[in-house]
């Protein structure tokens, strides 16, 4: 009997299709919500029932090779064809996992290492590191941090979770590391009506990050890298601009510090480009851009820097699944040929117009309405509202999820036309209207 | 362009069949190695490409499921029919994860959970546990530990990796926590021939063990959980005994820790049974059972106590993967229809026996061979020459792998009949006869 407490419902996955999940009851619901954000262009899509149909893939479908020993002969022009035609600037290298928790924990592994290695200045340790890292003891196991975000989700393996800071229920009774935290703008909405008390709110931030980082290379335990979401999704949608993560980029470089974009939720094409960070205009975003779910394996992205200087230091048995890479280099094929980046532009425009027309005509009820592409969300006056609308929703056939306290996501899949849009605010409303 | 440090050379899966690997120049070689002992059933098993090919399954294989949230109807069934039909003796709850990392994570967390309700005598955290885990602090972060031994290997996630101890270039340069290591049993083989010896130096590692618990205890850093695996793999093949194993678990107990045993590398069958611990006949082996590589899925087993007391703390985006359930109920078919099992206790018979041949022939190159079932090793004299012969295996049709210092691991499919090991010796010893 598997943990059954936070299962909603069971699924018929065979009959949902495009953006209509199916029930076992056979009810059809517009899907908003797409297994937390994971699934790219909707349910059953023809051209990936044909990719599975080829008998030319069983072969990859039943030898799940260990890929960092005995890759595939065709493994690097997978990956050509694949991940690496969509690298973000500056990356030529990506290494593949098989989740955002192992992809987040590998990352950070990789910022470790060329920190100590920055360190030393050179590559070799020394035999104390060697011997005191068995045992789990400094220098060999060092005192060093990952600088993350109040609010901010990067997974619950014990590397993930000491810089994930969204909900206690996630962190509760885990032994964590003493990591800093630094805030994360909490911005008013619409950006644009507040740009004066953003930009002041942004610059309280990047002022306290300094402090922070500052602080814990006193207490030696230096920060080595900076973690953070383009858009922090979990912890309730909250947005910042590209003058604070510019800011950030700066203060990593000023201070040695590696950075790490989390592009597990953002990536993949639901802010209307492939990489919400792209959204900031940098030549240089990051030195490390992990993801996973709608890409559908899991990685990362590095500069060469972030190479591990040894071969087994960044490893796993499996290092990721070609037969995900398989369906995600058609599900980019799909993206292209059906411009599913502009769709989800145009779609995110309407939805984000129809959310702050609602949130007009319901100002008790709906607030901070904000989004990029389709990764929109708003705000509801308090928890029990929001978990009620939810379910009445559901109850009229669109499927919602709840992030941060009291905000709805929403998280189609990028299929998501413009008369999906139309849809789903027609039963919105009538659920607010109820209220 | 991955990381291609590690990569042996490329493969040619199209063409592998059952316990043969072709490589990208069409050389065919027997794998006793098996993608580091994670293929159960060879490669291109007639009942797998049967199975995928089946356009029943498109389906599971296309839309990958938030399972902790939205399973599909069948899954339950599924985990009946597969997982829950090879339980361990005492759990009948098993918990799906994705690969062994993420497995012993949870698991980790599991006990964690458990242990920090036991200290509280309910379910309710104060208010203080609530505020200091959002900031990585005891009391919501606790000081607990959980005891590994020296050796063991349980995974490179932050987590994991503070319980694996095999080799320094796992853990170099990766912060860790202030975990306690106990020493695991350095025995002689033939176990049988050294009762003696090998009692009294498992003796020796229990009661230090015991010791390392108490002094944890005093330190403020009490022991939640013990980590162990029923053999050492990654570590060089260590074996210890079922009164080895008794004896800990009466500790665990003893002392109030949970008792988890990894069995992600000995899971599955190649000792004969499906899970090694059964070897020690105990109807309370533990409290949490681990597994994934052979499983084809990642997971755990629990006992009741163990299932967190909320939704939400042990959770991820994806929970498993159906597509793995599916692969994985169809390879314990083909394992009972075929009596796999008898089979492997069978070559395994033969396989170290022939080892113990061959090391008295050649007693300056060979010492140890040691093993259960199929899941056998042998110690070489030296690195080099360790290197030498796995190179030298290759060159004439073998793949055979490496662990600890300088042994050398047997991990064939299930499917490694009698004349398979047959095979291998001869080829084996015509290495060694070049030594
Ligand atoms: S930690 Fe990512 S799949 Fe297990």
């Amino acid at each position: 009997i598997p943990n059954v407490g936070a299962v909603n419902f069971f699924c018929n996955y065979e009959e949902s299709r495009g953006n209509y999940l199916v029930d076992v009851d056979n009810n059809r619901m517009l899907d908003v919500y797409t297994q937390i954000s994971s699934i790219p262009i909707g349910y059953n899509h023809p051209a990936l029932l044909k990719l599975m149909a080829n008998p030319n893939h069983l072969s990859t479908l039943v030898n799940r090779p260990a890929l960092g020993i005995l890759p595939p002969e065709n493994f690097p022009d997978k990956l050509t064809e694949s991940l690496l035609s969509v690298s973000p600037s500056g990356m030529t290298r990506v290494q593949t996992m098989a989740c955002g928790s192992c992809s987040n924990e590998n990352a950070y592994k990789a910022m470790f290492i060329w920190y100590r290695n920055k360190e030393r200045g050179h590559n070799m340790p020394s035999d104390e590191d060697v011997s005191t890292c068995m045992i789990n003891k400094a220098p060999g196991c060092p005192d060093l941090s990952i600088l993350s975000f109040n609010g901010g989700f990067h997974g619950r393996t014990m590397g993930c979770l000491a810089t994930t800071h969204s909900k206690a229920i996630h962190k509760l009774d885990v032994p964590s590391f003493d990591w800093p935290m630094a805030p994360f703008p909490r911005l008013q909405y619409p950006l644009e009506e507040f740009t004066r008390e953003n930009a002041q709110e942004e610059a309280r931030c990047l002022e306290e990050t300094e402090d922070v980082i500052v602080k814990w290379r006193q207490k030696g335990n230096p920060v080595a890298g900076i973690v953070i979401e383009p858009i922090q999704a979990e912890g309730g949608d909250n947005h910042a601009s590209p003058d604070f993560f510019k800011g950030l980029r700066n203060i990593a470089r000023k201070h040695g510090c590696a950075f790490h974009v989390d592009e597990v939720q953002t990536g993949g094409g639901a802010t209307g480009k492939y990489w919400a960070h792209e959204h900031w205009g940098m030549d240089d975003p990051a030195d490390i851009v992990s993801f996973s779910k709608k890409l559908l394996t899991g990685g990362y992205y590095h500069k060469d820097e972030l190479q591990a200087d040894k071969p087994y230091r960044i490893f796993n048995t499996w290092m990721g699944d070609p037969s995900k890479n398989l369906l995600l280099a058609e599900v980019l094929n799909v993206i292209r040929r059906e411009n599913l980046l502009e769709e989800v532009t145009r779609s995110g425009k309407a939805l984000l117009n129809g959310l702050y027309d609602l949130q007009a005509q319901y100002p008790g009820i709906l607030s901070r309405a904000r989004g990029q592409g389709t990764f929109c969300a708003i705000d509801i006056c308090d928890d029990a509202t929001r978990n009620s609308i939810l379910l009445k929703a559901r109850d009229k056939g669109v499927l919602l999820g709840g992030c941060g306290d009291r905000s709805i996501r929403f998280r189609p899949a990028l299929i998501f036309k413009e008369y999906h849009v139309h849809i789903f605010l027609n039963i919105f409303n009538d659920v607010l209207a109820e209220h």
